[in-house]
């Protein structure tokens, strides 16, 4: 048996999400059958990041294991002929047989994709939220660097985790703008269920001057969910990066 | 009766194109279903650019008639709640009886995009060509210059055409890149069938070094459809703006 490791992109318009579900369009399920298709092999991949219903990525990562004697680097040629063209296979590679994508330490980016304009052309309607009123860039940035760090971030998560610990790291949080296009680009150790969805509507709050960058401070010290913003649609949201550290 | 003008952005992905055709989904279809839907009369729109289908615009115009009593620039706002979220009134106003979107000079921006790197995000998948290959900016802008003026485009026209005569006039066409983003902007007073998509073809041959600007030349005064690139996919192509001139 050999591991193979993919790097996943995809459009999550269409899905329900990365996380196998029966009967429902996952990512998991499609490169589940994908493999399948090319193998003949039952597999059942193994993700690194759950993304959300609507949320894309540009670089998720998922393992599975194989006796297909086909070279870890082909299998992304291979596989992008099975799969629907809204999934892509950026790389692939054999790794250790214990390599397991949720067990090694990373850094992952997330990006929060704002339109900011009186009018968002229909073509980005999956991919941005449109925000119309002027957003200041610069209070959001004051407000970001609070949250850089490692800090107990239950504010900033959804009621029905099942982590263990709320306590995360985020080694860098930084909003640009150009032209219309706001970002919000985070990246971090690990991430809380809709904590980077929830960090855009907090910081879309400080954008449009509804809450101050000292209110921010004091809604994480909180620990009080009810004192953040509310969690942003997930069409703004991909997991734009994915890096392994160790 | 008065006359209404649209200003009218939309996602081509689903559709047929622009023009009407029975038990299809057209752009011009949808929104004469919306109209009927807010003032309860039958109209047929009539459109400025019949786009194909896959093609995008971020302003099209279109003109109706009705004896509604809504306010011309409310109509927008109005039909955006009737029409599905992948078309979009950008904006509306009352125009005098007799004008017509396409009989009036105008001056009209197509734009087309090509993701110009080893690997195209699949969120793009629908609004850009996607070229592996490097392509040479400054090669398709030498040629791109040979083809501003007023010229017969006979053989930048798909044979099917109903046009009287192929001769146009190109005001602009400049080749841009920016990161991945290669961008090949025309602007003139009126285009032939495919015209664009052409264009584009024929310079992607010039950006992979297949052809020389000079080629270019001598194929657009050769009036030979088939000394021409090949018609760039749809998905690349969005009319970008429309100005009246008179």
């Amino acid at each position: 048996m050999r591991r193979i490791l993919l790097q996943v992109a995809y459009d999550g318009t269409e899905y329900c999400g990365w996380q196998f579900q029966p009967g429902q369009p996952t990512i998991e399920g499609r490169l589940n059958e994908s493999i399948e298709k090319l193998t003949g092999e039952k597999v059942a991949v193994i993700g690194a990041s759950r993304t959300d219903a609507g949320v894309h990525a540009l670089s998720n990562m998922a393992v599975f294991d194989t006796e297909s004697p086909i070279p870890g680097d082909r299998f992304s040629f291979a596989l992008n002929t099975k799969l629907p063209d809204d999934i892509r296979i950026v790389s692939s590679g054999e790794v250790e047989p214990d390599f397991h994508p949720r067990h090694v330490s990373c850094v992952k980016t997330y990006e929060y994709h704002i339109y900011n304009a009186a009018f968002m052309p229909p073509t980005m309607r999956n991919y941005r939220f449109h925000e119309a009123r002027p957003l200041d860039t610069e209070a959001m940035n004051e407000a970001g660097r609070i949250l850089v760090g490692t800090h107990d971030f239950k504010a900033f998560c959804s009621a029905d985790t099942s982590a263990l610990t709320t306590v995360r790291t985020i080694t860098d949080l930084k909003v640009t703008k150009e032209k219309e296009e706001l970002t919000i680009s985070v990246s971090g150790t690990g991430f809380l269920y809709n904590m980077v969805r929830i960090i855009a509507g907090t910081l879309m709050w400080v954008g449009l001057g509804v809450r101050t960058p000292e209110d921010v401070r004091a809604a994480l010290e909180s620990l009080d969910r009810s004192q953040t913003g509310p969690t942003a649609p997930a069409c703004g949201l991909i997991l734009a990066d994915f890096q392994f550290t160790s």
